[in-house]
């Protein structure tokens, strides 16, 4: 083992693939590293990414803690502050370990829903804030759309399109995963009306759309799935169908759904009746569509999950994606991938579709979360031809754009999205051991890369064991009704994923 | 005058009041200075409240330049750039002035469409995010609403709290201006069911939620006005009447538009038949909300801009906004008043709310643009009593904070809301003077603070006036039909009043 050089190790795990079912492979995975050295905070870490992370979590009281609670308790005073689980000192935080207010140095393995890259306060962000070349990127906030900064292109180049799906090379920048579901979809409406139309609006379809109505504002729907989520504005929020929480009391446009495949896992073991079920899917989609014309409402884009990722960590086969991506193209639909979840990497490879093999990419990719940046990728004959449609003041935000590159940077000197496949493997695996020796209890285990979850008995078991997990300093969360789910950081290593088996063991051997 | 000290001066203009009607007050107003000196650009300004800005714009190319639109060319390969006015020099830009990417530095009174606070690379900012302290708001990205950093409330309070509208203590924190709209009108909608309800929902409730169907996402609207505008996400959109173009080919929500007061200018002369307009709107309000309940619709917010920014600079009485909300009081229906473009002090106060001498406030005052944070102020009585209800993965961004953490402080050091109350008075005092003379040209000046616009004869006419003052160097924009709109920095000064005046007037002779 060469210092700041290359070392190798060796994996055994059963790899999760819909397209070779391959299983028990052994893979050689090469990943960079750097020695741990003692930092500010005093640990001497294990963990060879990121310098510096404790050796393990240290739980000093109940989690969440008597301070958490306190300063909750403070919060509701200001706003709904339900759904705080802890509060967090972020100064003191490192890598995969969070430590909140209590003091307790907790494996962070959900990372803000799933929305941090490279752990906290990576050096390599630290410079990008400190570099003075960067600062007019902090300190100016432009709006995009109106007066971009004279490098725009080339900050674009250097990020967002460096990483782009393979042709896409529409790219529209915007603020978070929710805004982006939104412009997204107007960008599939605009595209599905300029060809209905064929030509300039006309005066009538002008002065109605200002007040809502046909034909200005057509009658036109985003097909979403059952289980599905895409966000918290009315139309991202129309799409999800994930829990009554989200859209109870609200008032939602009336689009169509349809079923996402439950499968049957392990999906190695379950093929032919998965695919019956993937095709019982894939003929109510097409029956929808219909209904829906016959009632004069047309689909314009169907919008789906590569992994329904709060509806409950829900797979379906590269089969199943291509199939839904071909009666998006028989029908002039556009075919929306919603990888804010999925994207940056998470599943072993950049994008989530690329498991999927398509012939051609799909018409719209959104992202968010761990790209720091949110927007998404099109194919260049969705751009709109005239401006200000896909519009609003900042359309994205410089600051990120720094974050992005920084991230980026990591990812290629670390080979993080190789590392996420691999660590992604070790974990799955392990869970699968403790599947076998402790059945019952859990089951299910399923992942791509670093998005891995399994089911418990029944919410109530899954909600205690998140409990028992954290008191054993691990944040994980839950998905779905009963799922539990694993949200890591890119910079996961062994020695993180070891600490969360043993520690899922003990709980399953204490209840 | 004392070297950084206090100089006062001596205004003389008129006052647009609505309430008091006075006009041709003098008033002195204190306005902390600092000296200028010369910076690494070069410029020795005459400017007081930012050090090294230039004496007045250099205009060395067509504005846009050649490199700007070589720059649009190359940015339409990706994405729909028509908007684009200009590329800029972020770095070069200074103050009140924006560099461009063809070199020409322009006296910015557009300021990114009203949201740049205190100008461009201010130093207080640039100190901001140089201090130690900040590293860990500008490199970690926390869920907001499900791990807060430890220090959160004192955040809130240092920032955002210390500058509500008074009355109201509850907070909520979100991205940008539309997605603001979108989580109050969620907190209205919620609020309105929870009177309605009186209880737990039923089942039946939570399951249809789900599938976007009565009764868990029931029929209820927020009523909105002609000319309004509140953002471009669906729910944002739908309250949105500016412009056909920002809503064609979209799908909207079916729900009510009231007529908003066309006064006549100026104010002052035309009070009987602007109080009979004004009566006409609210009557009007009154016969939508019950024509709505007769067909099943129940309207459970207004939500409306003081000063109707977009649209056309449209302004209404303060008897106007009270009898509003005493409408919506009555009625059980929340008062949402949409402060992104008129927040901040732009109108010579904090919020542009306070004009109108309220009893209470109103239910929820949302905020974004010149704030650099983005959310809503409400009532204590409109938190959602159950956690993930106004919920999203980011809600908000701590690097906001710090941005605007610097910007409330410049703004009390340097008295900034009084000196936009005290620019916007030379302003339209200037263009009042300027209407007298070249009578025909420009007609219907008004103005609250330093939100100034004025009408051309015509849409061709005013932007034609945009374009000829872009040329000699002076960034403004269109707003409604025919309305040319200015929305400075609050760091506006004297000096750039004139330069803008001077322009005006030669374009004026020009023409």
């Amino acid at each position: 083992m060469v210092p700041n050089g290359k070392y190798y190790w060796f994996i055994s795990s059963c790899k999760m693939s819909m397209q070779s079912q391959e299983c028990l492979i052994l893979q050689w995975v090469s990943v960079s590293t750097h020695y741990a050295s003692t930092l500010a905070h005093g640990w001497k870490g294990l963990a060879t990414f990121v310098q510096g992370q404790p050796d393990k979590p240290v739980v000093k009281t109940e989690v969440p803690g008597p301070r958490s609670l306190q300063l909750k308790s403070n919060l509701q005073s200001l706003q709904s502050a339900g759904s705080v689980s802890l509060f967090a000192n972020y100064e003191k935080s490192i890598g995969n370990y969070l430590v909140d207010a209590d003091g307790n140095i907790l494996l962070d393995l959900l990372t803000q829903i799933a929305s941090v890259a490279i752990g906290y306060n990576h050096p390599r962000i630290i410079e990008a804030m400190k570099d003075p070349k960067n600062m007019t990127r902090l300190v100016n906030r432009p709006a995009l759309g109106l007066v971009p900064p004279a490098d725009w292109m080339e900050q674009l180049n250097e990020g967002l399109l460096s990483v782009a799906p393979s042709g896409l090379t529409g790219l529209q920048t915007m603020m978070c995963g929710a805004c982006a579901n939104e412009h997204a979809y107007k960008a599939a409406f605009i595209h599905y009306q300029a060809k209905r139309r064929g030509g300039a609006p006309s005066a009538e379809e002008l002065e109605s759309a200002l007040w809502n109505k046909e034909p200005g504002c057509p009658d036109l729907a985003i097909m979403s799935f059952v289980n599905g989520f895409h966000g918290r504005t009315t139309a991202a929020l129309t799409c999800t169908h994930a829990k009554p929480i989200h859209k109870l009391d609200l008032p939602m446009l009336k689009w169509p759904h349809a079923p996402f495949p439950q499968l049957k896992y392990p999906l190695e073991e379950n093929i032919v009746e998965n695919e019956a079920e993937e095709m019982r899917c894939l003929d109510e989609v097409e029956r929808l569509i219909e209904e829906r014309e016959d009632a004069g409402q047309l689909v314009a884009g169907i919008n789906v999950e590569p992994i329904q990722g709060e509806g409950g960590d829900n797979y379906a086969s590269a089969n199943f994606f291509r199939q839904l991506q071909y009666i998006c193209d028989k029908r002039g639909i556009a075919f929306i991938v919603d990888e804010v979840q999925t994207g940056c990497g998470v599943t072993g490879k950049m994008w989530a579709h690329e498991h999927w093999n398509l012939d051609e990419p799909p018409d719209i990719v959104i992202f968010a979360k761990k790209m720091a940046a949110a927007g998404f990728y099109y194919k260049h004959t969705l751009i709109p031809n005239q401006g200000y449609r896909i519009f609003n003041t900042w359309m994205g935000d410089p600051h990120k754009m720094v974050v992005l590159e920084a991230v980026l940077d990591v990812y290629k000197r670390d080979n993080l999205v190789d590392n996420m496949a691999a660590q992604g493997e070790h974990i799955l695996g392990g869970i699968k051991k403790l599947q076998a020796k402790y059945s019952g209890q859990i089951e299910n285990a399923r992942g791509q890369g670093i998005m891995v979850a399994f089911d418990c008995a029944d919410p109530a078991a899954r909600d205690d064991m998140i409990s028992r997990l954290a008191n054993k300093g691990i944040v994980t969360a839950g998905c779905g009704t009963r799922s539990l789910r694993l949200r890591p950081a890119a910079i996961l290593e062994k020695c993180h994923v070891d600490i969360f088996l043993d520690a899922l063991e003990q709980v399953l051997r204490e209840t």
